[in-house]
């Protein structure tokens, strides 16, 4: 398929990279020039421009940073939504939150388009083996169409219906359960360090039995070690994860207690100077409100 | 070994069969009389008293269901303390709280005797089929004078130090940590029903990937079926294990919000009439503040 | 002084009549037409346009109900930013954000405007009576100007320094206590009640010593009353308000667990139907949720 | 009357003085013997135990600092119910929790005596003045006869029903509400000063309006001028205070988040040494969790 793709940091790379794998036709954009290098030596054809990334183009993927570059690409002047043609496909992947994206359907639509939202599950080198797990919503005839793009970027797609905001919700949610489960690790080793346990030991406990999967060995092990600096995901990203999640949870009028829990948690580590760690580092900010630093 | 065994329900059931089958001499007691018929049968001693479950018994083991039965057969006129030999160890197996098990431990140590805390992780099925977790802390000399009573347990032994406490600080710890997975469950379940999602996708694309572990495939699966009614650990005794937990960290000066979190959610489910529910049930709960139900 | 004013609701009326009556020439602009027939017949001049309003204006005001319109006839084509002459004042009297009256004030210096936030507290009643309290933070030279407009429309002024976004905090900080104060009237009648209290003699008792002021006596009556479709404040608008102050609490990394509970208690009572009530119905879903409705 | 005093700390003190002035006959006893020597000096009767101070009285009135002093002194061998008459009514002032309080209840009515829950609103330079609230609880006939010992005690008698634990629930709601007060204050002070402002313009802006009360005037007085060390109610009691409420609300089941974050804030300062400061300290705990201190 022709497939434009704009956003080319380490997560649009590798999944731009399963396109081209996958015999794709791939035109790249991205704002910051020099990050289209990678593809374009695989084989990908350089755009001068959103504009130009989106002509002839069946469908375009956008992996970008938060709602605002989205929103900028998508609608602004030149953006995707002028330039698509009639009856193609915009792709969000990042983690965006439900207005924007709701916002993107609509608008999408009127203008003739399809908008699919496509949240993926894991990180940039689970992306470059084709493992990622891609949660998708939107217009059914649209899935259909990407569907062998999914396959391609995915081990897994997961079709989340109709409405783009269902699939946004989904990552949204799995994003919120690890910071929960994140932050319960904090305040379950501080209690147990404050009774004479050695953290090591507890983690063992924990992992071994109910909580043997990778959300808890992962950010367990980082904890323990107090490796806050092998930075996978920082604590500033999450901030910005969890108000996602909390403004989807105001639209839907849920209240979400753990979700604003985490986010005191996260606002006094980064006040604390730990904004650029890992966000595993919300157990050293758990560990300093109980006087153990 | 001579070991007397005191608190013979399900689970103090199950782990007298497996001393039994491990061929230790078993002298059980109970308060109510009809539950030592199993362990009878299959060979063990009837006590006819606390005292007399003591009677030259190196070990004496309890599985007692809250802190005052434990205190009150510890303590009590006639109690353990009363009734053990010089050198003997207590083993308190029970899920209890931090400051009935330090008084049982400077108590016991008055009398001349040692005590354990040695609660186990797993139900009646595991403990039976000898796979539990044990968790232990004591003096080095009892814990190694238990080790093969531990052995004929459990499928591993972790080794907490020397003082009781911080085994009691782990299971509550653990215990927490399922509550607040559950919990984070109940929010996130809601957030996505609210943006049109099936539980039973959401389900799938929690526990396949960074969740893949049992506190999230039993208590989600619960979820998504609404299986309230098939109950494995009530609303209520969570809320007593809760308040144990946060009594143990009231001690340590350890602020912990989740814990607080979960604990509403908890007597908001028991108001509503689901106290005798599988605790699971706080999804409904959730789902009730949110306008669901 | 020559007076722009843009933003007649019922406050913007009541703030508009009063500097009117103070001998001031003012140029009224709404985007409902209809709503400037009082201040018109009281001697203001109509505006056609919003650029009409600031056409020779020292000062325009503006008492907008959100950031959305405030930024719009600010900031959007034909705005406040385009039209002021120079060297005049903007001073914004709404609820706003923090970031909103940030973006404000760096646009109009940059436009060689000055920007001033002048939240105010009080009813419309209270501004109709001239007895406002109005917090006002800028440019000391152009507060220096603003005073008398002050003095016309308030019975006291809080001088909060140079920066407009300090007023901002103060007034979201303001709220967020009253939005605490009425939560924790909740949650204390919903206690009581449930120990077979009476209502009103807890209202008396709390409203007789340490919170005998109006926040207290107030909206403890309408709990007692049950009045909550007697609208002071509409649920909605406290979530607006909630908001505007947890995102000002994210911009300053400031845990607020308080304003977060808050948040979820209004989410909960909106999610129930009670949106459009007053706000202090936040009791009835602190009973609701304590098994009491 | 012939009354018996139990607990003559500062609070007891004052409030014996009381009955003393007018014109009881007043029998006192105190576990620390010293503290007797005031009320002995005013008139009283030096009674050489609990059952001294019991003999003869028509009430017994107790003021005592916790609930294991006052079960103990209560039920305790030689203990008040072993020692009052047939009839004779015993007053337990002090803060108490609901389930002491009505386990006195139940133990007193089978002992043939009555028991009245009476806290009292106000510091001891109050009790001194006769100016104390008493909310008081209890069978009907026994109120009526203390209520000329009440009236000789405060300004205010409320009265709560034949239920003592009503009384003592409110007293602990009303302490609730100021813990709650204070804390919003805490997070309130600590978000304008991130925001440039001067925490004594913001105490100025909150006390003169919604907020002119006593619970915002003295506590936020103490914040500005960060006056931690003039005690007047320590961290430490405000934690055993708000674990009572916690402990009311549960065994109510009440979900009461604010009292969840007030207990937290309170761990976390006593785990940075604030323990034994007013608990205005906390508006400095929110300061350190906030980055500020």
């Amino acid at each position: 398929m022709r497939v434009g793709f704009i956003g080319l940091g380490r997560m649009g790379t590798a999944i731009a990279g399963r396109l081209l794998e996958g015999g794709n036709e791939v035109a790249v954009w991205n704002r910051t020039p020099g990050k289209t290098d990678e593809p374009v030596r695989r084989g990908a054809r350089l755009a001068s421009s959103v504009a130009d990334a989106c002509a002839g183009a069946e469908v375009v993927m956008t992996m970008l940073a938060n709602d605002g570059a989205l929103l900028d690409v998508a609608l602004g002047p030149g953006g995707i939504a002028e330039s698509l043609e009639d009856g193609a496909v915009h792709v969000a992947m990042g983690t965006h939150g439900v207005r924007a994206v709701r916002t993107l359907a609509e608008q999408h639509t009127e203008a003739g388009q399809a908008f699919v939202a496509a949240p993926v599950l894991g990180r940039p080198d689970v992306a470059a083996a084709g493992q990622l797990g891609v949660v998708v919503a939107g217009p059914a005839e649209a899935l259909g169409r990407c569907r062998p793009l999914f396959e391609a970027i995915g081990r897994r797609t997961f079709a989340a219906g109709d409405r783009a905001e269902s699939a946004t919700s989904i990552k949204l949610a799995n994003n919120f359960a690890l910071g929960v489960a994140i932050e319960s690790m904090a305040e379950a080793f501080a209690l147990v360090r404050k009774h004479s346990v050695e953290p090591s030991l507890f983690y063992e406990v924990l992992t071994e039995g109910l909580f043997a999967a990778p959300a808890y060995k992962v950010y367990g092990t980082i904890i323990v070690e107090e490796d806050y600096d092998r930075v996978g995901f920082t604590t500033e990203l999450a901030l910005k994860d969890v108000d996602l999640t909390l403004a989807a949870a105001g639209d839907a009028r849920v209240p979400l207690p753990s979700a604003a829990v985490l986010r005191d948690r996260l606002l006094a580590a980064i006040a604390h100077g730990d904004g650029d760690r890992d966000w595993a580092v919300l157990a050293r900010e758990q560990a300093r409100t109980s006087g153990l630093e």
